[in-house]
C-alpha cells in the first residue's frame, strides 16, 4: 500500500473509531447500532465483564449502557492504527472528561463496502491511570 | 467462504492460539517468538498495563514474562473465533491450572504466509473469574 493510501485509510479507520466514542458519549443508540458491522461476526468484552457474541446480544448490551450516557465525554487517547487489510485493530486508552484513562481499549473494525465498521470491542482496566495527554503548545 | 473451508480455517486459527498459550506455559521464547508476526504491525497489552507497540518491545516483554513461567499450565477457555478475511479475532478467557480464569483476552491473528501468526494480545481482568468448563462426560 502506498503511503499515502496508508495515511489515507488508517485516518478513515481512526475516524470509525472517534465515531464510537463520540455514540457513547451522546448516548445514541443509533449512531452506536449504525456502527457496528452488519455482515461479520461480532463480540465485545465489556470492562471486567465476560464476552457477549452476535450483533443483537451486542446491541442489546449497548443499549442498556447508552440508557445512563457518561457524565463527561469519552476520550480516546493515544488512538494507535495497525492495519490488516480489510481489517484494522486500533488500540486507545479510554477515560471521561479530563480525568485520566482508566482503560485500555482494542476496537477492532473491517471494510463493509466502503465503511469502516467495528466487529469488536474489548476494554479492560488499567492498573495505573494514564493521565490525559496536555494539548499541544499554541506559544511554540 | 465454503462451510467447510471456514471451520478448517477456524480451526488453523484456534491451533494458532492453543500455541500461543502452550509458549507461555513452556516458558518457551523461541516458540513466543516464532508466533507473532513478522511483517504486519503488533501490539501488546498485558494486564493492566499500558500497550506495547511493535515486534522487537512486544518480544522483549515477553522475554521478561517467560524468565518465570506460570506455576500450572495457562488454559484458554471457550475460544471464540471471529473470521475477518486473512485475519481473524480470537477471545478466550485465560487461567491457570484448575482454577477459575480471571482474565479475558483479545488475540488478533494474521495469515502470513501458510501461517496465522499473532499481531495482537489483549488481556485484561474479569471481576468475576469464570469456572473451568467442565469436561464432557465420557458415558453414553
Amino acid at each position: 500500500m502506498a503511503e499515502r493510501n496508508r495515511a489515507e485509510t488508517e485516518a478513515a479507520v481512526a475516524r470509525a473509531n472517534t465515531a464510537f466514542y463520540q455514540a457513547f458519549t451522546e448516548g445514541s443508540y443509533d449512531a452506536m447500532a449504525d456502527l457496528w458491522a452488519r455482515s461479520a461476526p461480532v463480540a465485545c468484552a465489556h470492562p471486567g465483564s465476560p464476552v457477549i457474541t452476535g450483533r443483537d446480544a451486542v446491541l442489546e448490551s449497548w443499549r442498556a449502557i447508552l440508557r445512563e450516557p457518561p457524565p463527561a465525554a469519552m476520550r480516546c487517547d493515544r488512538v494507535l492504527v495497525q492495519l490488516l487489510g480489510d481489517a484494522a485493530v486500533v488500540t486507545c486508552y479510554e477515560g471521561n472528561g479530563d480525568r485520566p484513562a482508566h482503560l485500555a481499549a482494542t476496537n477492532v473494525f473491517v471494510l463493509e463496502g466502503a465503511s469502516w465498521r467495528m466487529v469488536h470491542h474489548h476494554a479492560g482496566p488499567l492498573s495505573r491511570a494514564i493521565p490525559k495527554p496536555s494539548p499541544p503548545s499554541t506559544l511554540n
